[in-house]
């Protein structure tokens, strides 16, 4: 069997691309989520995005959020930008990793970003020189990596083409979104394969959504791959804008579950974690998708009823 | 890579392990399901089983059913049995391919029926001689075979030790019940490699419950180890009776979408499932918790909203 690696870095994205995706919750709601995911063992938090308010409401209150919250030494967070004045804000609230979007699909990232992706890509050696200028790191997210909900199929050429600008744009790693959960096994590791066959020294993270129900089954075929760098949602917030009742990022505690069974680390108590995706639950108001939410963990035994 | 299967063959489970876990339904509502299942390319269905009506009330109407069925010829239509009576009564119905449960934990298996492990070892040989002198083929499907409600952890040595009883009682196939989703692509392979050492000759089917969202990846998992036979519920229905809410058989219409993606036939129309998924979903009246059947097949996009 193929050895899978000995840990894996989860990044947890519930606080930023779990909330984008749902009713706004509260600001203090959002400083309990981040501090609380924060004691879980979780090592990467993207807490926040640097967006214009009106694009995201969900996001306005970012720089308040953050002012909030309490870091803890144990935890990198990060913040998403989408473009130089988020990316300045990100700065200035002293965050030293940083991510951006650009989508392989051109209209995807019009309706996401109001630009086509060429425009985008034009604008990332700026924002990969200020964001180091600033003392800070900058990962290209490569959305709808595996296709897109307007365009259907985006080819794995237009995904390594976008690669191939973002590395030449001095970004410090990349990561692929599954937008809207269209990755299968193969696809996946036809994706990873080439990407590192063009680019075998840069950084990859991969970031599924489990909205047809394959995200662990994608996971596991990166991990297969040697990946070890998944973005995950806790309580599997964030559902998908394009399929009312779908469900959107993989969730973390099934992520752990998983691993963790596997004999693969990720420094997570999954008890603690589901504690915390219990809280999230309430916070958004509606039943999350996760299924390690439900069940309990699986070393969670019932006791027999009593004999008739 | 490794090679996967070029087809499998997929058992729709639905009508009985499904509605099992269901708030009864009509009969004919049960018919219109097995019948609209036979019209979707499915070549395997389960359709009911015989027990007693006071065990399971879901199936006390189980011979008026398959006499409201209009069987096709590209379906080979299958019976679950618990004991000889069961058996006796799918022979006389005229069923070819029948099942018996019996679980590796013996805790479960007396909540099931009534029953040690042993005790439904030791009537095997005489099922199979019966089964087999009525024509009919018998599989041992082997419960909580990667962990029990009850006791938790269920050692693989307690599962080969069943297989064994099962291969000397003269069973035809055997089946492997992850009863409440606690297996993970490493335990999948885990035990279907010790099963195959012991036992080379014995067709292997693999029958796994979402509990914890891990169903397509240990479906992979068993893909990669050449492992061509699946069961699945349309709809993902049945639910699971130890954990409220959380998912139990993994969709029929799940493993289609990702199984068709890889390339992998399975000689199902993934848009007639859909179909049928939905009628399946009405009938039970609730949320089934099949994320193709929310989010649509992967080809399917969305019209881009009009420019602002």
């Amino acid at each position: 069997m193929t050895e899978l690696p000995a840990r894996v870095s989860l990044r947890e994205v519930g606080p930023r691309d779990g909330l984008q995706n749902e009713d706004p919750i509260p600001t203090a709601a959002k400083v309990d989520l981040i501090e609380a995911l924060s004691a879980t063992g979780l090592r990467r938090i993207e807490a926040v995005s640097f967006v214009h308010p009106a694009a995201i409401p969900q996001m306005a209150d970012a720089d308040e959020v953050w002012t909030g919250v309490r870091p803890r030494d144990s935890v990198r967070y990060s913040a998403l930008v989408p473009n130089r004045r988020g990316l300045q804000r990100a700065l200035a609230a002293g965050f030293v990793d940083l991510e951006v979007v650009i989508s392989a699909s051109d209209t995807h990232n019009r309706e996401n970003i109001k630009r086509g992706t060429d425009e985008s890509l034009a604008g990332l050696p700026e924002l990969a020189e200020l964001a180091h200028a600033g003392g800070a790191t900058l990962q290209l997210i490569v959305s709808t990596a595996w296709g897109c909900p307007y365009e259907g199929e985006v080819p794995v050429e237009r995904v390594l083409r976008v690669v191939k600008q973002g590395v030449a744009a001095g970004v410090d790693s990349l990561a692929f979104g599954d937008t809207t959960g269209m990755a299968t096994p193969t696809r996946v590791t036809r994706l990873v394969g080439e990407v590192r066959a063009a680019h075998p020294d840069s950084p990859i993270g991969l970031h599924f959504h489990n909205t047809r129900g394959t995200g662990l089954a994608n996971v596991y075929a990166a991990l297969q791959l040697g990946v070890d760098d998944f973005d995950a949602a806790v309580a599997g917030l964030g559902g998908c804008p394009y399929a009312p009742g779908a469900s959107g990022n993989i969730a973390t505690e099934e992520v752990v579950s998983m691993l963790e069974d596997m004999g693969v680390e990720t420094g997570v108590d999954l008890e603690a974690l589901l504690e915390v995706a219990g809280m999230a639950e309430a916070y958004v108001g509606h039943p999350a998708p996760s299924q390690v939410l439900r069940a309990g963990p699986r070393w969670k035994t019932v006791p027999r009823p009593p004999a008739d």
